[in-house]
């Protein structure tokens, strides 16, 4: 239960101070050019430890390829990637051995496994992303080939809302804000929050275009529906919703509906899916992060003994999960994407006996 | 890619206005005791027809068992259950044969596989939930042998939110509206839309009792994103968020966090998951439906040969999609708990010695 | 688990004594021309009664679609199909309702499930196979438009043994001999086993025309390896050997491999797979079956509560279940090579370029 | 498609001379003792340049843990096992660049893939299989815990067949010769065609012993069907027979059945399994394997562009890979017993709840 995808597969292991944390990625067709440097920079674009915005961490995420390529090109045989953890000693656990930390999955491993690799987290951290954003990396090169893009950038902060949606200006912002008009506001909060030992929580919002007209496989492997899914695996992620998503809720069908021209959809609510396939319009979600469970204040807790107790975190923290949590938001919907393409090449008889002609 | 569930594996088939729909069951336990009144009883509560709320589509619903059934219990194979349509056969349907209803899935279908079942929708028509709130009824019963139970309600229509959650007072409303308060008005406000040839979007909330800590498998088939999954792959669902959810984002981590005490948590803001593990908590969630794409009001569109046309629905459609909605909620919520459950059996080497001694 | 394939993918259900059994076909590419008198010929081919050389009980197994085609094409969705049982209360099975048939999975059933069916054998029925015949019926009309062909035949009973593969000849014959110059003895063979109380076993070559190079998925999904899953799944199959088989593993390598000309492989000692890959010759391979374990003569056995006792088996029975069998092996051959056609398309990626383009 | 296993699920990944090769685990139960010198020991088994009866090619096949294990136990997360290359880089292969080695997947890979890793067979080299074993290893430790135990030995080697199966005497023989009075005669038909420049094939015996009744999960994920699945899987595999296998096709029904006493099965004719699942008593198989197609001698084939060539290979190759690959069997049959044993524990559903009580 550590892979996603059926037609591209991703495998992701490792642990947060565990040796070593990395993904197979399996099923990408053969003959793509892999671009190691791009997959290098968008390890770059999620590690830790770049701005007073992030955990102070240092991890330098450098990727190894270990199979799938050959001379520059995949091969179509599995796409190993390791990272090796090179910062993962330097402290001591045996503070948070035993107690579980409120918001944390500390409490659950524990009850489901028995027992629990404590250190950061474990197999929970949200480290283990940064083996998402290599196979997403990768997922990327490809539907570049394809003319699709994906792209993504923090849409609200601590309840400051973007108000407009610049996804060139998410690419310059250290913190990935779509709106440059709100991105100091939604700084002062996060450092405001990271000063008082607290944390604070922010919406990542996902465009892909160019993705063509019929991805999506229904009624259970829904575009939507996958994606839903993808993110709401991301750590922290609470609430998912498509073009519209709540807001529809309240609206009335005239009002929802999108009409159609020759040119195309009049408006896009429904955020490019229809009955769970892609309509060739913008896909547009948006990703709901709470905010980073590890604060620094008193909480109330019990130990694995079920003792109660008074406690107080320390150690490295992102004050706003979020941040780095949009490009992993990037790297799951290429995937997913990617996946759905592949997937799609089946749907028509006389596009399958095409191709073997 | 019409199944869902990994250790509990449901597939449907059929078509609105085609001979049948119906669902595979497959891995249900054997020796469960199959009640057959409560699964009619189940799609008794789904079924169309029942009241001015809904559409005027007469259908009777009635499930017939073909197999995985013997003496009243099952035996471990697949369960099959067939519902035929009965009352697909009054119109013509010329009129939509070559035009993409606004907001539905006729556009995507087409685009997707070259040809559509344009009869009310075909494939894509909610008819094909009924087939879902059979299987559902199965890991009701189920779930009752294990202590959990799943219920629903309706807490917001047209913007009228529900002020209290009483699911005893869903189970007596013809519109399963959770605040009595309010029912009046919600009630008020899809009579009025109906007669002005409009439809409303609703919010159907989910609460599971009962579950115990360790459901859900890291890192890909998390119970939160596989709920996520069974909720945005329903008809009309938009967004899906777990406990908190889209307010979460807007909190500081030291009011989301749910501190612990020896007897549980003191909140719930993670609606009970944690890490994608259930924590012993009740499991919260709410799904937004957007309004019925089907209305009669005038909408642009476009024929199959991509020709500019206006267009008026006609026929028998639900002014609420989000009510009959909720039924097919509790039926997706259901047949994911009994998968984890199922699956969460060898999580542990102690456990899985303990059964084979 | 009551399903196969990965982008082609069957599930079935039913008892050989329940109401009907049936299957679901997903994937099946929209568009195909549903030949429903090739279907149902199909199943003729298979159905008991038609000799003395089958079981008596008579079934008309007429097959009824319930969805996934419209106006006689595939649509992309779900193609369900149902056989409903006609034969199957003719009997009283009190004599065997406690008692485990040797050779039968009736002591396997009983202690994996707890319960079992025990009509006729319930699920572990070979009756479950017409299921497959019917969806491996679709698969051949799949691979009729691309060129691809399926074709089986006996090639040994009781130990007498084809010394030509004459597919035609199987076509014409009712135990589907595949040497016309053995048939008479090998039908004397069953009679005589017959006549005795007894029973014979078979083995059915399978020969698949026309197939391309490239089908298979390594080196878990390996053509050769899913074929050998799909026919040692066939009740009473024992062994399964491609191209050369057991005699391969008496050669030397410079007798066992196949040289290579411009023209294409000078032998075929490999069966047409080379590496899990099919190399565009034809696909070979032996399905061997057990004598039919149902026999009337006197035997050894224990009841549900563990008692000695001698066992006298009455009712219908096949005398040498390969000759129905082969039917079943065409049938499993065919869907794995369609499926196998299905997900060799995203292979290499300047076809699936091509594709999108 | 590099995967195997429902439940315990294992994915490998790595080319003959690529940087490395290993394995992912996923689904193995948390709290179980994880011994790596067993692991290692596992390893050396398999390992090449042991004796003149195998390649000369020297790798330490030292197994590194990447993840999920934390002191010294399984927490329930992917386990993921690397094995660097370590003697990859000794050969020019300018001279096996352009040219298909006869009986090898060099063919095959071509023309799915258009590309291909050419030095050592790439992906579809044996190496792979150094992964299976280490991953076989840890289900092997888990079925120990459970009272399983896999054995195996040659059976036959260049057609000359053991006469008895002592598993003992095949732990301690460098051919893993079950019969230690064939042993000299096996062992100088391997060195006799090596000598020539040619190979042998073989045949590897399987026995598990302990397994419980109930294991497989009729009807399409059967425990013969799986392990044929397993078994073909192996590289230069050809036939897999359960039980009597081929010799059952031409048995009496009488002569074939399995009587049964209070006390058990009186004979074991069909290998242990009944209705593909297990029955409590041994289970066997034989797997055939096909001579290596790398021989010295003089072939005819083409090039990658369709010229003809006659070519002669050099290098360093077993002379009868059934030897090495035996350990392979044992373990790809320890990794489908485990995933049984985990898929089993939700078919009752008195058991279930009894689980969660």
């Amino acid at each position: 239960m550590n892979s996603f995808g059926e037609k591209l597969r991703f495998s992701t292991f490792g642990e947060s101070h565990g040796v070593a944390i990395g993904c197979l990625l399996d099923g990408v067709p053969a003959g793509l050019k892999i671009d190691e440097e791009f997959i290098q920079a968008e390890l770059d674009r999620r590690k830790p430890g770049k701005s007073e915005f992030e955990t102070a961490r240092k991890e330098d995420d450098k990727v190894e390829i270990l199979s799938g390529v050959f001379e520059g090109k995949s091969t179509g045989t599995p796409i190993a990637m390791v990272i090796y953890n090179t910062n993962q000693k330097s402290r001591d656990y045996s503070n948070i051995k035993d107690i579980f930390r409120p918001g944390h999955a500390d409490f659950t491993y524990f009850y489901k496994y028995g027992i629990r690799d404590y250190r950061g987290g474990g197999r929970s951290s949200a480290r283990e992303t940064a083996a998402r954003v290599a196979a997403g990396a990768v997922a990327k090169i490809m539907l570049r080939e394809l003319g699709v893009e994906v792209l993504s950038g923090i849409c609200e902060v601590d309840g400051i809302k973007a108000e407009k949606f610049d996804y060139e200006a998410a690419k310059e912002s250290i913190i990935f804000a779509l709106d440059a008009g709100k991105e100091e506001e939604q700084k002062d909060a996060i450092l405001k929050a990271k000063n008082e030992h607290d944390s604070v929580g922010g919406v990542s919002r996902v465009l892909i275009k160019g993705a063509p007209k019929g991805l999506g496989e229904p009624l259970y492997y829904k575009l939507d529906a996958v994606l839903a899914d993808a993110m709401m695996g991301i750590n922290a992620v609470k609430a998912v919703e498509i073009g519209d998503g709540v807001l529809s809720a309240s609206l009335k069908g005239s009002k929802n509906n999108d009409e159609i021209r020759s040119s195309g959809f009049v408006t896009n609510h429904s955020g490019g899916i229809l009955g769970g396939i892609s309509n060739g319009d913008e896909i547009v979600m948006n990703v709901y992060f709470k905010p980073t469970p590890s604060i620094f204040k008193e909480q109330k807790t019990v130990t694995t003994a079920n003792e109660e107790v008074d406690f107080a975190l320390k150690g490295r923290h992102d004050p706003c999960v979020a941040i780095r949590g949009t490009v992993v938001c990037e790297a799951m919907a290429a995937l997913v994407i990617a996946d759905m393409l592949l997937l799609n090449m089946g749907s028509q008889m006389d596009r399958v006996a095409k191709y073997y002609k």
